[in-house]
């Protein structure tokens, strides 16, 4: 402990990094993590939105503790967010697009920074780090990644802080080298972990203004990329201040969209569907073909049509409980989870944005596009969101 | 306010009693309140669940201020409950059995207490505080006494504690004369105030034990009752401790139950069914016949056999939402809610309970009784429960 | 596990009772503290405080496991407290008195109760455990006796709550089999303990009124005990509940007297004197002398004159923090605590005490017992006191 | 309220912005605040310290809501930061040094903005505005402004967080149209929110790797305008993302310190003197001045030393208190309140920093230049900082 050091967290409280732990934390791609934000352009909609990959990094380190002492395992639940771009989820679909990796594989990025020779320095295996970040109870239906970032999205943002209780909820929890499971007296801690998942997914995670922003700025930087002013590899080297030089010193739809989220101009909501109101089938559309047909039939330049339809995300609800020697998964166990899941499902919206003067052209388009019908009591649900 | 009183309350911080507030709680029919426990037995489950209906009263009060200038109305959230017996519901039943009044019957309370002449010197008329207790914002299906309560229940129990933003609740709730209805723009204050109460009901207010121990004393007295050793009228002008104090100088079975509910010897539960399971008709169901017919079934005294049959109350879930002009359900509104709504009615159970040595005998006659069929699932479930 | 326990606390969350607990906490002796209120009559200032005993000595064995795996010592933080008298603290003078004992004397109180037994049966030793209660970590200047009723009044009360981060503060206090001391990195956590104590003695644990009805009770008890209505030793059996029913149905004095607490018409603050207002030397008075000539000096029944002189505490300033190899104070280290200590040596007061009616005689009687100035200043913050 | 709007705010909950205050927070100027760290640097000791003058910008008009429904007094408190350069303090120095202004002087950027032309519409006067941010209840010893922001920084840091009970606080503090003051009974809450205070200064305002980072980049930033790069005045439009991109595109030292400021490749501290331990009198030294003699004796470039002194603000703790028709200041009513002023007197440190590799040397010039003499006490507490 002599070398090593207190971290301050305005979620776990003081975390003790060992010396070990330190020398990973000091290397300049995890400081690089200060200046990513994790919610990207939340802080848009909820202004105290602020936190970065940095902290919840270290949290989700925190958390891993309390299920394992293995130094794999924590230096995975260190490293696992080390591949985020700039505004974090904002370019992941740029990276899969153009590099064909997902934020999770993250060995080049090791293999070709300090952190390679610190982990070999520390006897560290950096395959078995990379292994380990995409396995429990790194990443699982229920894992340290997830538990740290509803705590940590909830603590700022405000959105259903206080429902989860930390101290129960871990204390039931268990890591048993292959699973994490909850133990029998746990099931109400976990019904209040995903009650607070359902309230920050339906109020900050698909929020539709947080989804607009983050599909702007998704186009703004592809638009640099496809026109060679970087290359999509940078973003893994850049952090949310490079990211606005470079979109600011830009020219065209770029700069323009930059401004765009500095002066909070963000493109509205033309269409925002259920899934029962849309005839065809939500699996088959091409989002990328639906803005360009969009457009074409409203007779706006393509980069003013967004189409975002969300993942469904619903494995959560599958959290396995342990009832003598079995394992039972939360929605069979209790009716909350199994109502919340329903909830969930009927919550799902297709929206499609485009700036405010061309709300009327864009949604008439969409819904000759997509055959929406759309009922009255939708609409009043809509009414009524924050 | 020169001489009103401050009272520092351990949920909404300091509460400024104005000078005429005083005087009401000052007579001793309220202070009375001090010592009659808000959960009666809870805090055999929740060893924190001491307060008493002297602070929730005053709580409702102060949370009525928000909705509400009318003295009328304060004085009527002040006096709500001053017509509960020793350890509050537990003695809800008796009253309704023996003098055909509900707790909220308090015109004759008042009429012969200290507090009859206070309102007079106030100026204030009994007949309409009575009336108020009835009506909104007092009592409705979201009120001022079921947010205190839940608030402070949750506050003492530690279960759901955190989950309701008060602050943002109380800043979209409006009292419009006639009902209390959301504004555009609470609904999500509304869900979690909906989601503690549905968490409340299932850890606590339907919790099995605390309803064994409920049903426990409330026949202890009644027995006390039957045999001539108090009228069921001396429940209004006891506290607590007189409860007590007549149990544990009595004789048989009364003196034994106050002893099994000191040392924590409770009755155990031979049945815990769901509403699917039982053949019979749920609504045709007669307790005490039910009791007196499987005592005699399991060749036991039928001081030993509980029957419990929980009202069912879900008209929470229609608190009215304003949509442009209209008022609509929250149910309809928030697929969360309309989910609540299913779970809860899922949570249904009910209860046959019995000294431990009896259990077998008492199970067997209860499920040829009722005619219950009862599923694997169901009882992993109940094996669960905290 | 399989045989242990969860416990639902206010405080904690949950806890978890091994099954050596278990049998501990189902002895009626244990049980009986759920009936002993923590603060005694703090309930009339704080209508929150009605915790007991019971949860307490749960809490304090739940901060001991922090400390400690030794089953001796968990033993003793379960036990600590067996010894009190109904409504705490307000019985602790007449067991002084009457028994030449201390609350933490509970070797005989053990030895004549099932407990003795359990422990056999456990095979821990007695002797062991009673020793165990006097000494770190269960009692020191930081123990984990005063770790959890600091936190746990707080939350009953509402006063300091949330000062302290329990989390922060008990990862830094070691135990070393010796002392318990504060690590290196725990300044900051101490400094909040001891600003949250401070808060609690002034707001609570000092309050005037708390210590009017404490001083009432205590005398009325007493009363009973001369007049051989009860014998000093039973209170060691009796509970709360017990202890009402005896003063309601004793006469005259103590049945007063209860009627006094019920219904807060309590005695009022005659005298209110800082040290150095107070010629005679605090240390060398008789507060029963006192009593008996003031109240001969006022004319009035001696039993209407109470002289309170508070016992100085500040040992906890002195807590041991690790510099290097060597323990220094903590209010050697940090100026915050020293300032503390000055603030709590000029918060001491003298208090007399007496019925309304009586207030200028006896105030003026005492200002000449004691020769008394009284100085402007004091008088202001007197009269801004909660 | 139709067109008004709902803030999420982490600490106030949902914030009502009514139609006229959205037009102000909608222009460039407003939402540029959205970019500006509220503690500048802070974030390099507590992860979470990221929120910006944009939200407490808007904390602030709601904590003067409280106090004042006059339209002058809520608009001086939304944009009384609105003069405030890249993080935050950090440019205060320049601004002072370069321009002669204070960050509240913002007469000049409102005329130069289009928030003149918005509260012409609103029939606002700038210059009643300007004015109002100076004066209570903007600027006092207790004000909206520190109200909010001790709060926000708790929140974020997790320092003192819970200590201030905001309710309480809030109930019990006046405006009267001249000075802000407390009410009887608001001494305890006007207690913890000096505690609050002193908390946060000792641990995160004048925490030493927080100032020196902010004199690192401070002095990077006066290198870029002495190097006429830069205009003093650019830093009024600019936000933290152009300050980062100026610096990372510059050459030489401006670009070397915020590559020391992203790696957290800090100055360290040479010298940490009390006063007591300085022989010169503090208030006669040029920190500039000083810097350049000891660099000259230490043989080091005079960028890399640093002279901090820290100006001392115990302003607060003569918070006027309504005692009768007198206000007395609470340092003079609280024993408490003094002590913390000697606390925070005694807490005073004058900082000398430099880069590691030059510690010895500037260490050794300093102790001569400012002739200081070094006890052991203070070297163990501070050896003991977090």
């Amino acid at each position: 402990m002599k070398n090593g050091k207190l971290i301050h967290d305005s979620v776990h409280g003081t975390i003790q990094l060992d010396e070990w732990m330190v020398r990973i934390v000091d290397t300049p791609e995890f400081q690089r993590l200060r200046r990513i934000k994790q919610l990207g352009f939340a802080d848009l909609v909820y202004p105290g939105a602020h936190h970065t990959r940095f902290e919840h990094s270290i949290g989700s380190m925190q958390v891993a503790r309390h299920l394992s002492s293995d130094e794999t395992v924590l230096a995975a639940s260190l490293l696992h967010d080390i591949g985020h771009t700039p505004f974090s989820h904002s370019g992941e679909k740029i990276i899969q697009k153009y590099l064909r990796k997902e934020h999770e594989d993250i060995e080049h990025i090791i293999k070709n920074s300090s952190i390679n020779d610190v982990l070999h320095d520390l006897g560290l295996k950096v395959k078995r780090i990379v292994k380990a970040v995409k396995e429990p109870p790194v990443s699982s239906v229920i894992d340290v990644d997830r538990i740290d970032y509803l705590l940590r999205d909830s603590h700022h943002t405000g959105v259903a802080y206080g429902v989860v209780d930390f101290g129960r909820l871990i204390e039931k929890i268990r890591f048993d080298g292959e699973r994490v499971y909850v133990e029998h007296g746990g099931v109400r801690a976990v019904e209040s972990f995903l009650i607070s998942r359902y309230m920050m997914y339906s109020a900050v995670y698909h929020h539709h203004v947080c989804r607009i922003a983050r599909k702007m700025f998704e186009r703004a930087v592809e638009f640099l990329i496809e026109n060679g002013e970087i290359e999509a590899e940078d973003l893994l080297r850049m952090d949310d201040y490079d990211a606005i030089a470079v979109l600011r010193s830009s020219e065209g739809f770029p700069c323009e969209t930059v401004r765009r989220l500095d002066e909070r101009r963000l493109f509205k909501r033309a269409v925002y569907a259920e899934r029962d109101e849309i005839e065809t089938s939500v699996e088959r559309i091409d989002a990328g073909k639906a803005e360009r047909e969009i457009a074409e039939m409203a007779g706006v330049e393509v980069e003013n049509v967004i189409v975002d339809i969300p993942k469904e995300e619903s494995s959560e609800y599958t959290v396995p409980v342990l009832v003598d020697s079995e394992f039972i998964p939360m929605e069979r166990v209790s009716p909350l989870v199994s109502s919340l899941k329903q909830a969930q499902i009927s919550g799902w919206r297709l929206g499609v944005y485009c700036p405010r003067e061309h709300l009327d052209k864009v949604r008439k388009a969409s819904f000759d596009y997509f055959s929406i019908r759309m009922s009255k009591q939708k609409r009043l649900s809509d009414l009524l969101e924050l």
